[in-house]
């Protein structure tokens, strides 16, 4: 190969696994190898898994051998977010309290990446019970970003950001309930893509706040978040969230011309207070598209005001839940932030709570006026680039600023309305990656794909990639 | 004819309507002259609209006699809970803020009453915007109960319960949300239905706790409110809350057979401080359905503990946010039992409303295993009889108890659940009527009229009826 296996995506990958090129076992060993030797700088990890991923690699290439491929995942070695059940395996969310905790089944969506063929390498950073965007973890120390150590790869699905970006894992998945797949894509420099709420299955996923809970992918490229995302998506009985809309081939649709395309952009809540190149960025991506013949249109969603109230009463409503009883026996098994987090959580009341799902009816509507004359709405990922690990504020175009609110603040619309987003590398500012996201119609998530398709192709980040510097041993 | 019009029920008058023996017009009139005679007693109305009673008498009677007869409902006098929209008219919730309401539209129950072509005589007290029920309404003055005009009728829905028990409205239409159908229809000795959540709409009805709120008739017989039923019920697209489930003939499965059906008697909670002459009556109700050929069967619904807390926490957070900028601008305009509990409706946190939706759901689990192996469950609906006016404590059994929660335990798990719940007189205590409640599987509503049917049958308040004594001229 003129490129290291590792470096590789899914896309690549697959058509040379399928043809026995290249080996599952060679691929999984160059992606353990780029894992083991990389995660004492990036502790992306919290488990490398390699004895059974070798066990898996030497299992699907005898399946291949004898002429059984099961399609693009086969053979294709990944770690996933540390918040998904394995059956007889620990699960640890990130936590001190599930250190060791091990689920007698697979999460749905774990055992539709093994039906698929995928090889799992092991279990992925994270913030603490996913109730935080930083990932810097108290437990398994901190995950830091592949293109600058001191910063941090975003959250909570941090682990999945890095590894993916550090070539760490050749793809992977995430939760995200504020941006936990969106924040660390962006931050990393790769895509995420948060799929419709009802897409894809929660069943076996650690909760935090159900219903702004999402699973979806994390990988090097848009072809391949389409392939993760039809392996995964579907209707589940065990799931009652999950709906039953077919799964469109999303890979068909990637390539298909996006002229005539209406992109929305509502300027008084997306783009407010982003740091300017972060901006700027965002916008040559927007000028882009319009270069491939999609049409710009001003948008307005007057309810995104409320978004920051109805995001937070929800997820401290929900969360306050379903932590209540370890908060009252053992509070100080939880690291210092999520216990401040989840001591707020009693704080709204029940009126708040209802107010804030009155919002979220008002900015589905919102969305839903919207969407009838636009085909997706753009906006930055998140206003700053990955802040420095620790900061708890940061100057936005020279206005203090507070890192947890930046982090959520463009990605809660989606969670709350449960509308697909895609975040997409646009470029660098300061050395670091900008994500652009783009936003669509419930169960619309091929325009999504097919809109990151076309703008991947004109190459935004170049070839820059994060430099990891020695391995090491 | 042998009885006054206006003691008959829909089921007596619709043959004799149909057939001409009876015109609309003079039932209207009898029905009228009842109300007006004995509403200075009573207080059931807030407002007797003769004038477009007789006209939609009229209107009904040229209808008829043109051969254009519409079923049983055609020409049949009724008054609605003042809860309803109604297209330019007043509709009060039993409030003074909302003295002067008027709506542009019906509300999707009404328009349907009177598409099927029932005569509107006027709308009926309740308790203030439907949040108690004692039906002591601080703006209309108390409603009385008739058979004893000390006590009260219960509520909210007490105008619909005293008026149907008085004869002063052929049938009438309540809101039940923690038992507000049911509660007065105990008190009163009348048919009371909760049908299913998502059976009927309630657009147009104004909302007291919008997941908890149900639409449903009060009637003088079991097939009067499998009729009303049958009129009022069915998918809505105003209302996101309504299921598209068939709508069925309820009264064509009233009169099947009994036997072998199986009845639950949940000991528990059901049968927990009940007043021991209240639970002899239903208790001899349960014998009577046995001698007809049912089983009794054992059962447990351990969730049923948690039912006062997740009714609370519900009503309160949904109630509080409804009102919150009334409260908070004009908290003087409620009367002062609603001003304490909206007052109230701030404290429970987010935490407590989102534990209140997980007991739900835990609650909806037991019910559908419990379901597995009967048909209905029947408990009391009230624990006592109907308290005096203004009683806030009474004795059960000797033992102090809040009369809030006697008129709301038993009728509440049926509310959180959405299940089905038919009240229907099985006797007298102390010269008071007694609730006998059969409780069914999600939109089974026919099994439940069935049974009620099959046990109305058997006469179980012999010939007693309230004594209304002199009219008042």
């Amino acid at each position: 190969m003129s490129k290291e296996l590792s470096k590789m995506s899914i896309e690549e990958l697959a058509p040379l696994i399928a043809s026995k090129e290249i080996s599952p076992t060679e691929l999984t060993k160059s992606v353990l190898e780029q894992a083991i030797s990389h995660n004492p700088k990036i502790n992306a990890f919290i488990r490398i898994d390699e004895e059974n991923a070798l066990l898996a690699a030497s299992k699907a290439e005898s399946e291949i051998a004898e002429g059984n491929y099961l399609g693009p995942l086969h053979g294709i070695p990944m770690a996933l977010k540390d918040i998904f059940f394995l059956d007889g395996q620990v699960s640890t969310m990130g936590s001190k309290i599930h250190k060791d905790f091990a689920a007698d089944y697979d999460a749905t969506v774990v055992s539709k990446l093994k039906q698929a063929g995928a090889i799992l390498i092991g279990t992925l950073n994270m913030h603490e019970y996913a109730w935080g965007g930083t990932t810097n973890n108290p437990h398994f120390g901190p995950c830091r970003n592949p293109w600058n150590t001191e910063r941090i790869p975003g959250g909570s699905s941090g682990g999945s950001g890095a590894a993916v970006a550090a070539d760490m894992s050749i793809a992977s998945l995430g939760t995200d309930t504020a941006g936990s797949i969106r924040i660390p894509s962006a931050a990393c420099g790769i895509v995420g893509l948060k799929p419709t709420h009802g897409r894809v299955s929660k069943h076996g996923c650690f909760p935090l706040s159900w219903s702004l809970d999402h699973v979806g992918p994390m990988t090097k490229t848009v072809t391949d978040a389409a392939i993760m995302l039809e392996a995964i998506a579907g209707y589940d009985p065990n799931d009652p969230t999950t709906i039953n809309v077919p799964v469109q081939k999303y890979t068909q649709f990637l390539k298909e011309d996006i002229k005539g395309l209406v992109i929305g952009v509502e300027e008084n809540y997306y783009f407010q207070d982003i740091d300017e190149e972060v901006s700027a960025r965002v916008r040559e991506g927007i000028e882009t598209l319009r270069a491939l013949g999609a049409e710009i249109k001003p948008v307005s969603v007057p309810a995104l005001k409320h978004t920051l109230f109805a995001e937070y009463v929800t997820i401290l409503g929900e969360s306050g839940a379903i932590h209540h009883n370890n908060m009252k026996e053992r509070p100080l098994d939880f690291g210092e932030d999520v216990r401040i987090s989840l001591g707020l959580a009693e704080m709204p009341s029940a009126v708040d709570y209802v107010m804030g799902q009155q919002i979220r009816r008002k900015l589905v509507q919102d969305f839903n006026e919207v969407f009838q004359s636009v085909d997706v709405i753009i906006a930055p990922t998140l206003p700053i680039v990955a802040p420095k690990i620790g900061e708890e504020t940061t100057l936005v175009n020279g206005k203090p600023s507070m890192v947890t609110n930046d982090l959520i603040r463009l990605n809660s619309p989606s969670n709350l309305s449960g509308l697909p987003s895609l975040s997409i590398p646009c470029g660098l500012s300061k050395g670091l990656p900008v994500g652009m996201q783009i936003i669509g119609k419930a169960f619309d998530e091929s325009t999504l794909l097919k809109v990151g398709f076309a703008f991947e192709q004109t190459k935004p980040m170049g070839n820059q990639k994060p430099q990891l510097g020695e391995a090491v041993k």
